[in-house]
């Protein structure tokens, strides 16, 4: 079976097992784990910040983040696409009680002139505007990359406001080996950031925040109450360093691979229209003739190879290590196929 | 000084105050204010709802009906103009957990297919669907009414999907003396719904919040917990009653004047838009060679007359009560005196 | 029918109604109404602080000072007793996020030491202690008044560990009265006070809550969020200055009527046991071969005479403007003819 | 070192990571983790309930079995040492909105008696009470074992007021190796229940929440909410399994090292005092010719052994897979050399 429709299920080699057995322990929310605080410190630097915390999950840091930096009452801007907004259960409302205001972006990437026209006036009727979000990639928008351009121009407009800056990096790795700006770069004008290491990285579970020493310390209380704090958690730190050792290389041939079969995609018969591949997704849609999308992903089911509706017409292909070239062209021959 | 600034600042008659000096009064919070049961009796059954419940303002009644009938974590489905999301501090988010799920409609007035397209599958991951917000007029869309036919498909569309359904009906009774059509008639499909005493209707304050008795009795611990709960109540519902048997041919003077400025401005030089004007609320748009809206309101006010700037160059024009046609023709002349 | 039942029925008088019709009036929540402005710097002034604002009711004031003064998963120490624990639905925790930390007082005062234990101990596991509150005079602890010395150590203890000071002042004017110490140097330690208008003071509804001009600034959102901001309040307003004007001697009044009943009870047959009398509040149990309070209170009803039952064998007489000397020996007489 | 600060730092063994590297792993949060499956099935059967989730710690099935139970304004009745009011940095309250009325147990354990007299009165002005709490066994109290016809009765009573009853398991499994008495018989009346594996079953992360399908299914979008769900989990699931399988006669040996070390203690000079040793915990008090609790926990981690001050001259020891006879008798002799 290849598996294009998720890049969250990536199996821990036996490499990364072995990590596992010859990692340090401890007791994580004493801060006496080792592994763990060795990833802290590597995304730390890494990300260009002061501290970091190890979380079980890239929602959690989401959820956390808003938590801290936000009063109930507060405003969090955001692309009316975003993970937070769409995936999290309405966790900011429920959680931390923020209003979230939306901004209708090109393919998840919004303007500093939207930020502009979305901050509140200073009033005492209104929500208090509190904080931005930026999804980097844009994972609705195709693993769209936010030019870094656009990221400064927004954290200007919200430091103009004094806003908070918060960067969802569930995908920020895929746009570092693509455009080979680091992640610090990326990072550099955010309150707080989070990278990812069940996705393209391919270790089993775990994210990490990081921003400044006292966002951090405040973190840790909120982790505590969430039921987020760990023991041994080196058992899973141990394979998230291990991805950054070796896995690397690996999102940049996700990346390739993507855009090969982004590629190919424009000459698969009644297939109209395919976004621009940045990273490793690939959204492509179905013409009028065609199956739907549903059909089409229960089809290829059949043959082997799991896809995503993202729509009526649309269609999601991810890549990640657990698929190769192989698959690839699998992929493309068995539409080819079925399409015509 | 003619104010068309705001319909909050009716001031009560002498008849209206001798109202309160007859008025029977107990212990409100305990059910005792023989005034405030009439009052909410009186509500329940114009609004052709099993009970009623006398608040302090609109403000509380849309916050209590939002904590009564959500749960931390779902979603209601309102207008991007709605005051529920724009004038009330993010309450329903920080106060009831509730994401707020904007529809982009046309002068606050959205459709059952927007609806049906902002309903979330059910998932383990989106937020919970659960309530829609209609609010009749629609303030920001120029005293909009919603149509009876859009009303019931809106809610028929809701029940389809099990949606909650409650109507903000601030200006719902400049609806009525409009169109003719009763309050109960638009209210039928609603769960819950209010309507304002302190704008047209010229009474000092308050509103009442209708809906099912368990509704109700619900609200009533919510009320409780807000500290809105009152005791000599009377001395304000007297006021409300006042108003119901004298004040609603009032507005449907007040429905005239601002129809009769509506057309007048046609003829001022520089105005280049006036929005439809359905009911109390008139808005019109200055053309660039025109001063800014925030001048042409510095400008009136020193010639005695109120006016409100709602953008760069779009003003707004309210008539209550405390405006009569003398008013409306004063404004005209003031305004082509002014602008050329 | 004398009632002792409740302190908050007090009928408003002729005169304070001709007061509401001279008052003058404008829209409260954009600070345009006079009436509640002079009331707001009168109480200000009263209480000694820098601001105050207009609520419709105490719980209002105190469930919006701890929204102000807190955040989500901080604790407030409170003598178990306390009515913001007790009567006002679970509001701290249900719209503030707090703990409630209880503190087992004497008659609903504690102490210093108190405090000292109930702090926590900075961590990352506990809640975070944020506020200590006081309520003078203790309701349940049959209207006893917290001696001036034991506040100040209690606020001064408070002080050491950072702790912000509220005081529920609903029955502070009885103190007043009673002991001779001015409402400012009761309140002096204390980051947040109010009053409140619709018990001893008589007038229909309403509470001030005052502190700082940040606080009152930031209280004034919130009031917003709650949906408390009013219109035309001044006709409220103009009650509780007749109230301040008028009132106070009554109080005093209301006192001595409450010392005379406890003291005449005390001979009364099959009452074991009459608390301390500080205040308008007269608190008394029932020996064993005695009636119930249940059964006392409908007995009492039949014969003319409200009394609460506070428990099993325990029963509560409150005086207030409704209630003078004549109603004050039927109700000993009454009891003594009943009880044997 | 010995360690007896804490159960919590158990290392897992070589074969608990060979498990590891054995395990079938899936994305946990779309249900296809085998292993976690396996799991919670397990856990489930072993306390009797329909179904159950794994989660990253107990902290969170506390947190979220609030959050599925309650709604703000509740009330949740417990002990005044439970580990949900003291050590989940006021979550309850932060995330749930609800009251946490405290109880007077003895040795963290309440009666029947004291669940009647918190429950409230049906009133529009009070917390609603919800829920009680039963921590097994209770940690505060000396790893104290509720007796079954304790709970049984408390059970009842809760049930009498339809109140939901959760049980806190962290060590339900010491309770269950030391009685005889099953899991699931313990945890037979309680709507919801969880056990840890990271205490002294000794995985190095893990709790499972236990309760009916429709609990579950609830528990699952709060999980998604917090950010608790995982991916490939079986990482630390198959530890959890294999904990199961091996460590429950560890936890046998852990309860009679601890008794052991109870019993020779009270011949130690300077203790007066033992509390019962029910279970793994072990709490003594000194004289106030000894040392501080301090003083001594620091002397003796000089010493090579670990211990934790729990008052002003309150020690606990805790015994768990990481520490044995030797260990044990080595604290006996250096309490017995240092004390005189």
């Amino acid at each position: 079976m290849y598996d294009f429709y998720s890049d969250t299920k990536s199996l821990p080699t036996h490499e990364m097992l072995c990590a596992i057995a010859e990692a340090q322990l401890g007791d994580e929310q004493k801060g006496e784990d080792p592994t763990t605080r060795a990833l802290e410190e590597r995304v730390a630097k890494l990300l260009g910040k002061e501290a970091a915390v190890f979380m079980i999950s890239g929602t959690m840091c989401n959820e956390i983040a808003v938590r801290v930096h936000c009063r109930p009452g507060d405003e969090v801007i955001l692309d009316e696409t975003a993970h937070l907004l769409n995936f999290e259960c309405g966790g900011p409302s429920a959680l931390s009680g923020v209003v979230l205001r939306t901004v209708k972006g090109d393919r998840g990437i919004y303007s500093a002139k939207d930020v502009k026209h979305s901050v509140r006036p200073n009033s005492r009727y209104m929500p208090k505007s509190r904080m931005v979000l930026v999804e980097q990639t844009a994972n609705f928008g195709g693993g769209a990359i936010w030019p870094l351009e656009t990221i400064n121009e927004v954290v200007d407009e919200a430091k103009k406001h004094d806003l908070i800056t918060h960067m969802d990096g569930a995908r920020l790795m895929n746009a570092v080996v693509k455009t080979g700006i680091s992640a610090a770069e990326y990072a550099k004008g955010f309150d707080s950031v989070w990278i990812d290491f069940s996705k393209g990285l391919g270790a089993p579970c775990g994210a990490v925040l990081a921003g400044s020493k006292e966002f951090i310390e405040k973190a840790w209380r909120e982790k505590q109450a969430f039921g987020g704090a760990m023991r041994q958690s080196g058992v899973l730190a141990s394979t998230c360093l291990y991805a950054l050792d070796h896995h690397m290389e690996q999102q940049s041939s996700d990346n390739q691979l993507a855009s090969f079969i982004g590629e190919k995609l424009l000459e698969v018969p009644q297939i109209t229209n395919v976004l621009p591949v940045d990273t490793n997704i690939v959204i492509f849609d179905l013409d009028d003739t065609a199956p739907t999308a549903q059909e089409l992903v229960n089809e290829m089911k059949q043959r082997g190879i799991l896809l995503g509706a993202f729509g009526e017409r649309r269609v999601r292909a991810v890549t990640c290590l657990n698929v190769n070239q192989k698959a690839g062209i699998e992929l493309i021959n068995e539409l080819t196929d079925y399409l015509s």
